[in-house]
């Protein structure tokens, strides 16, 4: 017989209060023992009542993603439809990377609940803590040339901010070159396009995107606090996580097939719109040094133009943002 | 003990003749498979000479590499510092890309006798025989911006023409766009760069290189010989091949270091001096259609700017020229 788990005392009694005595006798572990696995299952998304004489009771479990739900509620052609749905995974850009190898198809999607080694822009940890955010790859095999693939990540942007839009109608999201979105100053998402490319041809691109959608203050590291934040934080209520699973794939679907008919011309418009990177004197620090002067707009490319304090003109394609 | 070969046999008595009757007796095996056996020996870069009466006699081995011999040919840096000499591989890429994912050096350099998957552009495959070409694969980590990665397929194509010429200096060797190098209109070598990109960063970028060296026509499949031809066909007598890879490292580090320090502009000029498809009427079949045109130059970012019928302008980043 397998040992009873407080979790399993507790679903057992569904409703009813269980007593920290009863818990610890039957664990075989002292009062302090309950009480600390209490606050690990709380950790892990679960809702645990505890009242004083009466004991613990089970009053919600952490929302879970089913593929079913998903694909009832995609209104996409392509985007999605092969959907693999992983609860822990090391990183959801190495699954679509091993997929894309393989030969799978552009609209592939791989969604985890929980991620151990979720990966930011240059090799940062990514928190990704089980069933409170949306942590996706989505894999595209655009018919672009690899100088304009850089694009795609502005239109990724773009797309995760019109989704979040929907679902949470309130927020002002900006958007920070090339690719974070802000609310007021601090991050609710990553997102890290991997592309593979043989000569000046894009062989496919994997895309990261990894949105906090219900994470709790204490989800993350304290250091984070002034800089990451998540939909439900700023909000003030959790967010449907199936909605905007759906919502991001039907945007990005959407910008992508105008994309691919119409060039980069109506995705520069809808990033400039969105952008909080222009107009503001700006330190960017590229591989050839750090340069300081007000972003303008993008070229035809991707690139940011930027006006220099000389009042000359530099087009950056690579570079970080200080802030 | 183990079975006797016919190679075996004839190393024995190196320098004498051996009669096709007693080969025949002591492997076992008919005269005409003895025959076949000594076609399979001179495929393989073995010199046998067949006298009538006297039999059969080994007169040359096929030209082997040595880490030794190249180590101490070479005159970098760092380009092929980190040597890897194999025997047979599927695909030095794919040799070179493993390395540079558990974090291999930048000027890491893969070089194998034979690939039995050796790969060209768009999949396809490239006739790579054993002892007779340079098939070898060189890892760059360059610190540009990935919209400007396109340059490095131009500059691989400059420094191989010119460490051609230095090896082989009465050859005339044109460049097509973007990296075919042709001798009388026939492809000399095969330049394939894979890249591996975060974002609008390069990870790193595996630039293989195929040079037909020492091939002869029997080694071409029959369709392949009105398009390919190999240094020796070309120039009337073999070419030294760690002569050959020293002198291609030598140009390609050169090359390299002038473009991290000045940039596209030097390798720009060196590519059009050296180019076959500027100034002629040319189709180009691209993603987004087919185009004719007369190419007259490269742009800034590496792209071929082609003037029109109707005199409009065209970049193309991505295209097959057919011909």
């Amino acid at each position: 017989m397998s040992k009873p788990s407080l979790l399993s005392l507790l679903e057992e009694r569904a409703g009813e209060y269980v007593s920290g005595e009863e818990i610890s006798r039957a664990l075989n572990v002292s009062r302090t023992a309950v009480w600390k696995q209490v606050r690990k299952l709380e950790a892990e998304g679960y809702a645990v009542e505890a009242v004083r004489r009466l004991g613990y009771r089970l009053t919600g479990k952490p929302s879970r993603l089913s593929v079913q739900e998903l694909l009832l509620r995609l209104h996409t052609t392509a985007f999605g439809r092969q959907l693999h749905l992983r609860e822990v995974v090391a990183s959801t850009q190495d699954e679509v990377r091993r997929l894309a190898e393989q030969g799978a198809a552009e609209g592939t999607l791989v969604i985890a609940e929980q991620q151990n080694q979720g990966r930011g822009r240059l090799g940062r940890t990514w928190v990704s803590p089980p069933g409170k955010g949306v942590w996706m790859s989505l894999l595209l095999r655009p018919p672009v040339p690899l100088p304009l693939s850089p694009q795609l990540t502005l239109l990724t942007a773009v797309a995760l901010s019109r989704a979040v839009s929907k679902v949470v109608p309130g927020l002002s999201i900006g958007i920070k070159w090339p690719n974070d979105l802000l609310v007021g100053g601090k991050k609710i998402s990553g997102i890290l396009l991997e592309s593979a490319a043989e000569d000046e041809r894009v062989k496919y691109i994997v895309v990261g995107m990894g949105i906090s959608v219900n994470l709790d203050p204490e989800d993350y590291p304290e250091e984070l606090l002034d800089k990451a934040i998540s939909l439900k934080m700023a909000s003030g209520s959790p967010v449907d996580r199936v909605q905007l699973i759906a919502d991001v794939l039907e945007e990005f679907e959407l910008l992508y097939g105008l994309y691919l008919e119409q060039g980069f011309e109506p995705i520069r418009t809808l990033w400039e719109a969105r952008s909080v990177t222009l107009g503001r004197l700006t330190v960017l620090r590229t591989a050839q040094g750090t340069i300081q002067g007000i972003p303008r707009g993008l070229d035809e490319m991707g690139g940011l133009r930027v006006e220099l304090e000389d009042g000359s003109w530099r087009t950056v394609y690579s570079a970080e943002i200080g802030g």
